[in-house]
């Protein structure tokens, strides 16, 4: 359930078109209304309560505000010029807004800013900080956590219970670890980060050599580089980013990573890349900034992506890619009984072409 | 290896027959045997002891029968009449069973119960458990846990080491969550649930405005919705699912989850849902009840699935389903270089479909 | 950043050969210099400082050698001897070698065991040992771990923070656990494993019997059976191996497993197997020896793979494979447009083979 402040906290919509202001997003009532209404949360079109704000972005939402309960929606001018002569709206103030999705991040974040009030530096008795670490005064450090010798943790960082600093590891200013992370040693994350529970940073890359003096044994290459994250990048849930194996795995600032995703050695990921979960990048791939990967998509290792490049949910990339664009490469799904029978097709597709050339005049020939 | 009890604690074969009619699956002897076999264990036909009860559901291991070493062994009737004129078998008792696997299930649990003893209520003294939340009086607290403020643990819940119970986060009554399980603050599981390790609930959704104010640049939208989860729910290891954005996501009654499952924000999933490993569900995607789906499937966003809709492993899942039964999208595999002539012919696929249309007659021309 | 030991540890190049020639590779420098460089740390081509050994092992890096800093860089034969006459190159040391990666991996442990020195057997005060569980005196538990009763940790191990070893679970000699690794109860684990952090050894098997009893409901099959690992086994991080139905999942010596690598029930994996990240095993397969997998392929449940087999990356297998070999099955990927055009076609090739059967005379016709 969203949050919803009581009474007290409660804040009247002015304020919070004052706050988007700030940050520099206007808004402004459209609609004629006095007196303003005091917001106490932020919700859906469909489920905001009277004391919530809601928003319109995506316009294949736009027939619920026929039914919204909530006590102001935002909305773009077009939305709103489009709402002008409709009849029997519900009595929600209007609040128009050239990026209503922004603002509803804005306030979202400002409502969750008071569910969490901003805390004071402490070190939890039960973690066990090295002889050597270094904890600003100002971050706080959960139960359980273990900050290992010459990890620095910086001003405002909040480290949640079970984290593991390893040596020499460091978080940037105002970064929130959650409950059980573990960075192991010589990983190093910018300011503001936020990183999610069960996020491994700094494995050992799979890197073996076969071994000659054993047949099909492995010979395991120990990983001697690091991870280096920028500022302003959030990691999800149980998402490994592998240590480099002598250089270091890179992501840029601005990078957002989503859950269960896989990053192995040497990787490089660019400025602004975001990439949905369950993705697998294999080693030494560097992809540009401002890319898009959809949702258990894969990369082979030693690719090179270029800027602005986007790649479709569960597309396999097997080559580098040089022109910005979309890419994707998904088998359609259909009916079983159906897929049957084109599958079967699939395994005969170069002996069917061959029949058909061997049949039809070529292109050349026309 | 399985669970062996020793002979003190070994039962009568009737006894378990008698067990499994109190659950309501009838099972009789089928063979004349007496006395009775003690079973201290169970086992499979292949590897199970002379102490042990085997059983036979699936007709391909009918002919193990012939070299079973077991005591006992749960069959179909039908599995039971092939067997009349059967010679040479072993001299294993022949239970018969309308469902032999369900008491298979049936007498599993009951030898499992047998190797953890029910144990009582206690808090392990290295947890940590936040003034304000409530912990039963016979839950059990394991070493190095952190409950925070507002957290309810109910009656009769087992809550292995490590565990992270977030604030206002509550776990219903007879849970069993194993080692190492991250619950963010308002996440909710209902009875009986089994959790296991690895697993985090509610951490963010991966929500981000695109901000106008620097090229590139992601805003985060703070997730302020929770997950809800009912009763009777298993979920796996490193299993994942995500808070809401604003309102919850929800895993109905009877949902079982398989290891290493994403489950975005938003995600409805109906009762009695089977799930298998490496799943990746996109936000806002609802599935109906009594649908399965296999292994490293993944659903695009926003989608809906009707009831009894049976996803392949495997299958990229990228429109709304409307109607119950089997769906397959997988590419078939074949040896590499047969591959690679099949899967040149796909990048042309739409040209050489050109050149059969200019070349043959049209369907309605026939 | 690649570890860079100070001058006082820095050696000289030959007792790096030496040491090499002691594990059975030969190495000699092909150039005349004089005297011998210290060598400090182990870099790429590219980034190796002046006081670092690199190598050559890949010839598409050959054109690096231009412009390395490097004081030394392994080679083979034929790469050395292509540079007899090259002018201008750098003046770093030529070190021949017939294996130089496996001499890179030689010579990266050596440094890596420098970075971290031996280290005492010790239990950490805040880790909770049962009564009844085995630490050998020279093994090393970490803070916040848990080791549970009957459990036995053998010499040399060293237990990473935050680990937990269930009841009856062992780890064998010179072991390495990274941090917070969950070993469920009756996990068996051989000599010289390295576990990283977040994997899960033990978690129930995905299995449930259909209940007759309520319509859609499934009844948990509880997993009796356990998990046992061979010596030299790697298992990267967050990756999950279940623990067997009734009899064992069983990992054989050799193998290695690369990060957020699911194992489901009962699969039995042969010697020297190498599987890549983000693969999927249902249960009951058996995969041979010396087998690659590579990353994000999924096998499908109860198939066997004879020995040296080696699926491609994004391979689904859903069916057994009793011939040595390379096998691929991915959907090539194209520009979105592209995709699209292609993508309609698969959906009427069984159709489209009709067509064209009915038109074209048939290869037996010919």
């Amino acid at each position: 359930m969203p949050v919803i402040l009581d009474d007290a906290r409660a804040r009247g919509l002015q304020e919070l078109i004052d706050f988007c202001a700030k940050q520099g997003v206007t808004c402004s009532v459209s609609s004629a209304h006095a007196p303003m209404p005091a917001i106490a949360g932020i919700g859906t079109l469909a489920n905001a309560g009277p004391s919530e704000i809601a928003f319109l972005s995506n316009p294949r939402y736009q027939s619920q505000l026929q039914h919204t309960r909530a006590a102001a929606v935002l909305l773009t001018p077009d939305a709103d010029a489009a709402l002008q002569d409709a009849a029997d709206l519900p009595p929600f103030v209007r609040v128009v807004c050239a990026h209503p999705y922004l603002a509803y991040a804005l306030l979202a974040r400002w409502f969750d800013a008071m569910r969490k009030p901003a805390g004071q530096g402490s070190i939890h008795p039960t973690a066990v900080v090295a002889e050597g670490a270094q904890v600003h005064a100002s971050a706080s450090i959960g139960a359980h956590c273990v900050i290992e010798a010459g990890a620095v943790i910086a001003d405002g960082c909040r480290i949640g219970p079970g984290c593991i600093i390893g040596e020499g590891s460091s978080v940037g200013p105002d970064s929130l670890l959650h409950a059980r992370v573990t960075l192991y040693h010589d990983v190093h994350i910018g300011a503001r980060a936020i990183v999610h529970s069960g996020a491994v940073l700094g494995a050992d890359g799979f890197g073996f050599a076969p071994d000659p003096r054993e047949q099909g044994a492995w010979f395991k290459i120990a990983q001697l580089g690091g991870v280096t994250v920028g500022d302003d990048v959030e990691i999800g849930a149980n998402t490994t980013i592998d240590r480099g194996a002598l250089d270091n795995t890179q992501i840029a600032s601005g990078v957002k990573l989503d859950n269960q995703i896989m990053i192995a050695h040497n990787v490089r990921i660019g400025a602004h890349t975001a990439i949905a979960a369950c993705v697998g990048i294999a080693g030494s791939t560097v992809i540009g900034a401002r890319c898009t990967i959809g949702g258990a998509a894969m990369l082979s290792g030693h690719l090179t992506l270029v800027d602005d490049v986007h790649i479709s949910g569960g597309t396999a990339v097997t080559s580098s890619i040089n022109k910005p664009g979309r890419y994707t490469g998904v088998y359609p799904y259909a009916e079983h009984g159906q897929w049957q029978k084109n599958a079967a097709v699939i395994q005969q597709l170069s002996q069917l072409r061959k029949r058909i050339r061997a049949n039809t005049p070529s292109d050349r020939d026309q």
